[in-house]
């Protein structure tokens, strides 16, 4: 006799996370740029408010889905976390490159290291989330890809603080200072906020096991 | 045949939101009060640190009834959530008021635009978030409530970005910058609380749904 | 006719919460070290980072421990919380302690006084939660803790607000002013997530009721 497994439709979210994820990989990109020698920092800035965009509809489209779908694959609950909370990495993302722009910090002849460090993290992290988001359908090989974005959120956060020694050491004025900071904290918030993501699909896989 | 619908108390939960969020109002209408020429500041900070506590009240009072309340009207966790962010949103409209008078701030010629337009987007998310409140009672006329309120978030955020453009553009010293972004801080994080509420009530209501 | 309780394992949970809470009053003292004089700040930097690795893997033998456990004593995302919010406590005051290290304060005369009034709320409320937390298993006399700990939360909170004030008072230029409110803005971070443990435990306790 044949049994039947009963068909449950995922209803795409799987789908739109992994959309949502690979907007924080062109978000990356587009802030790696910004070190580059005569990078239009004001379109690089205009391209990453259009993908803040992007990601807000991606999240109100899976707040929608939540709603319209009678037994969607995950706990409602996490659902709406996992979209929201990969929103706030592009909300992050978009503030660093228009803070850049807005307080004119491309003028300068270089921007410190650590900020560039701070970015390859972020790129790493978000390459990871995109990879992991459409495994989210099998659980399988998920812990590999948390334990590497808490790792890497570590490295940030180390990146950041030298940054801040680096910054108070005298070698900026304070207004240069505040402004370098700003920055500093966006891609930090973005570094916690991949990090947040990896433990909402650490919960997730939890609650599987 | 008449068929009774079975009658649930709601215990008041509504009545206690409600005042939660009037408070805020009230709130946000003392800190637009800091810009009238000839104020008293202390007595406004004074006013807003009563009204803290007041909410404070109402908080613990909402966490008792939750424990002494045999089927509240919504989950625990959510009555919980929303109790305490109303709080959070008090907490930050208090320390922008004591911050102003604790630095002295208004012995400046004025007070920069953005820290007004902030002010502004705050007292709207207060009306609407006490227009709402009795709302939950039936679930309807929500999602105009918090679509407005996040607009209202980005609004100020938008004001918030272009002060610190404005702070760091050297138009005062590096002291005063401290300051003002101090109060600054607190007014956007009102402004993100005021959102944070908004996504409680939308999660409540996608649960209705 | 006796009748036997059903046994149920608390496979270790209460344990591993109480070293965890335990590390953190090691911790409070370490930072109390650094008003001694003549404190050798790089060994009290790295014996915090110590901690904090120990306390890292504290909260990951939880998790595991989340995932192997078939009934586990508490809701899995209670325990998760609790164990994740501990963890954060541990990161803030590391943080506190290793950026005085490296932003070079201890060669100022002396840390302005409120920092002291700080670790002192902080170590308080380091000694009540290691003493609350064997206490979940009976869950009684928990009432007292948290709201002792919101209290000193509060009283943190004051002498936060209190040293910005004399921080931006023009008694020290504008990068010391920057270094001692990093580490302010992780003690205060840190009094905070004491709060947080608080409400976990309270939530947790409200479900019991």
């Amino acid at each position: 006799m044949v049994r039947w497994r009963r068909y449950r439709p995922d209803d795409g979210f799987y789908e739109l996370f992994t959309r949502s994820a690979q907007n924080l990989v062109t978000g990356a990109h587009l802030l790696a740029e910004l070190a580059l020698p005569g990078v239009d920092v004001q379109s690089v800035s205009e391209r990453l408010v259009e993908l803040e965009h992007d990601s807000d509809q991606i999240a109100h489209e899976i707040y929608n889905k939540i709603n319209s779908t009678r037994r969607p694959p995950l706990d409602r609950a996490d659902i709406y976390r996992l979209g929201s909370t990969l929103d706030d990495v592009m909300d992050h993302l978009e503030a660093a490159g228009t803070l850049v722009y807005l307080y004119g910090l491309t003028k300068l002849p270089a921007l410190p290291r650590e900020i560039h460090e701070l970015v390859d993290a972020l790129t790493q992290q978000a390459e990871l989330t995109a990879a992991a988001m459409p495994r989210l359908r099998t659980m399988r090989e998920l812990r590999e890809y948390w334990i590497e974005c808490n790792r890497l959120e570590n490295e940030g956060d180390r990146a950041y603080r030298m940054l801040l020694v680096r910054l108070f050491s005298g070698e900026y004025d304070a207004l240069t200072v505040l402004k370098m900071k700003e920055v500093a904290d966006e891609l930090e918030a973005a570094c916690d906020a991949f990090e947040h993501v990896a433990n909402i699909v650490e919960t997730i896989a939890v609650k599987r096991a």
